[in-house]
């Protein structure tokens, strides 16, 4: 809980959007996406602020005191806690995508192996597949969805101009993956979030699974 | 619960299917089979009705309020819910096999990787397996135990087609894949048909595994 | 529970058999071992008696009443319930080596596939794995550790037959896969059949994995 | 709980470390990393002392009981119970690192599969992920971490010389693998150890489905 919420934000509020973070961090984490105190989480509060997981903590155990606010630049507010360095790519889809409620940063095995695998070629296609589907906008699995890989780097700024460039350059992104590292997904509100990570996972593991079938 | 049950429902009996859906629902998606709310289940209720999953709802979450009732040409019946657009693959089955009295839609990664191998055969052909005997009618793993693989299409009536050539021609049917998508199994009650789905899924992996490793 | 105990076996020992069978039942169910009601599991009575899984019950949800009695030939004492065809399996190592007290009977896919691999051989080499330790009698990773793949039959005799040849011959025996099937291993007590059970499966599934990585 | 604790350490402090080592144990069990009674878990107690599992029990089903306290040359401490043959690598790595409080041997199938794939080369080299920022001290995905895999050995002493001459020489050592066996990791406490032991188990599946993947 913050040390001092902005006026127009009620304490009520903030807690409801802490408790639905926490509690898909740990569902997220008993799927095992979230190894090592990894992954990170989000939700918007307002047209200014959003809930985000505090650094480092153990994502099966998360609670309510484990969620700090920020403003969409990432900045604490009304907490001395540390937002994750990775706040910039939460903030950033905010900031760009005034309908987007949720963020979630996860880093799955198959998300982390795929990364490796397709970052040569900067992205996965995904085609043929029925759950293309579950995708907001995609209504058959004759479309094409595509995923872009791109670079890892400690330096955040890097990575978010290259989410700009790729939105810039007006293409559709509905997630993203980083070289070695993992996926981060959104949606309008948790359930749609949660359902385009829960698809692109499954996604991405059929993918590899023909791989190493069509070797 | 339908806001009006036809007379010939008990509402009691509506709510035994309902629930027997809804917690077959939970332990499939349990299993991860049912992932981005995608899947659906039904049961007979009648000769003329049976209960069915309203479309796009967390599998994993589901209760008696998730369930809708349908007449066997897929018609909502006393509710303004939508059921599945796959709904006609149910009432087929239950149309043309009137001993059945379960239908379960299910997604696995092992279901939809086998379905995208296996699609250019058009049929996976399953033998020397112990556990094909968990398929009724079949006493011996020196049986052949055969699940066609039907393309994908968003028309269902295209979908029903395809399994009535199939049915026509007078071969065996226990279940079926649709390719990139998942599988369609049945039985005449719930035990029955979970086991053949459990049968199924099983065998599905086991030829995956060793095509994997005969490479 | 039987309708009638022989005389010589106690309702209290009968039941305390039972419960231990249905609660291992129930835990190697739920790792997945046991799909589609398939496996069996027996505890010795004693020196003519076994307490075995009813037939064709769902493994997940065994209790007390899915247990029957039966003499070393395999034969219902106390009760009209049906043994599984694999019965006389149980009683040929009960009969044969006099300390065993547990016999346990699973299919997990690992069984399945490993068996279907290495049948041509018709035996699985196991060295160099400290996890070889766990089977009684081997004390380091330098032995080597045998476990015969037999071929499938419906006929039983004809796997007893198999069973008791390898047994003849003076060959070590803690444990076997049958083709396209699953493993046959046992134990003194539960907890010593539980270890060789969980120890083979670990060690089919990273003789499988190296398989896979060696190719 | 020892018959008798050294007068310098009180029965809650030691009572303190059962607890969190058998709830570990626990943990890692369910995950199916300690498979057919292997691993074995200790914990600092003092300068001089460190509380250790018992030889053989289930990991799974660990309690207070089950643990035992040791000196840092391995020789229990008030207790007749029989710490495990490898208790000299647990008080190796309290010799030589003051700083560390918990030791955690583990035999997941990745780990056990992996050391024998690396056995040749002798070490296991990760590189380019972001998960390598678990490990205390490292920064950034670019940095190398290096993962020891030494030959197997019934003989502790042999193990232990080969420890210290990594040691000896300099190099960085956060965990090692033993061939066909397992790994040891540990950290300054239960919360360090256990996210490097789930960091490395999370990198050593990845490298062996790239591994897979790029064949």
């Amino acid at each position: 809980m913050p040390q001092a919420l902005p006026q127009t934000i009620a304490a009520a509020e903030f807690g409801r959007c802490a408790d639905a973070i926490a509690a898909a961090a740990r569902e997220l984490a008993a799927l095992g996406w979230t190894p090592a105190t990894s992954s990170n989480f989000s939700m918007r509060v307002d047209a200014d602020h959003a809930a985000i997981t505090i650094s480092g903590r153990d994502k099966g155990r998360l609670g309510r005191d484990d969620i700090m606010l920020i403003d969409l630049h990432g900045r604490p507010v009304g907490t001395d806690a540390r937002p994750s360095a990775e706040t910039g790519l939460h903030t950033q889809v905010y900031r760009r995508r005034p309908e987007i409620g949720v963020v979630l940063h996860t880093h799955s095995r198959t998300q982390s192996v795929a990364s490796r695998l397709f970052a040569r070629e900067g992205v996965v296609r995904l085609e043929g597949w029925e759950l293309q589907k579950a995708i907001t906008g995609y209504t058959t699995h004759e479309s094409v969805l595509e995923i872009p890989v791109f670079p890892n780097t400690q330096y955040m700024p890097e990575l978010e101009a290259r989410v700009d460039a790729w939105l810039d350059a007006g293409r559709p992104l509905h997630a993203y993956l980083i070289d070695g590292h993992g996926i981060y997904a959104w949606g309008r509100d948790m359930p749609e979030a949660r359902r385009h990570l829960e698809a692109l996972e499954f996604l991405l593991g059929c993918e590899l699974d023909l791989r190493r079938l069509s070797a």
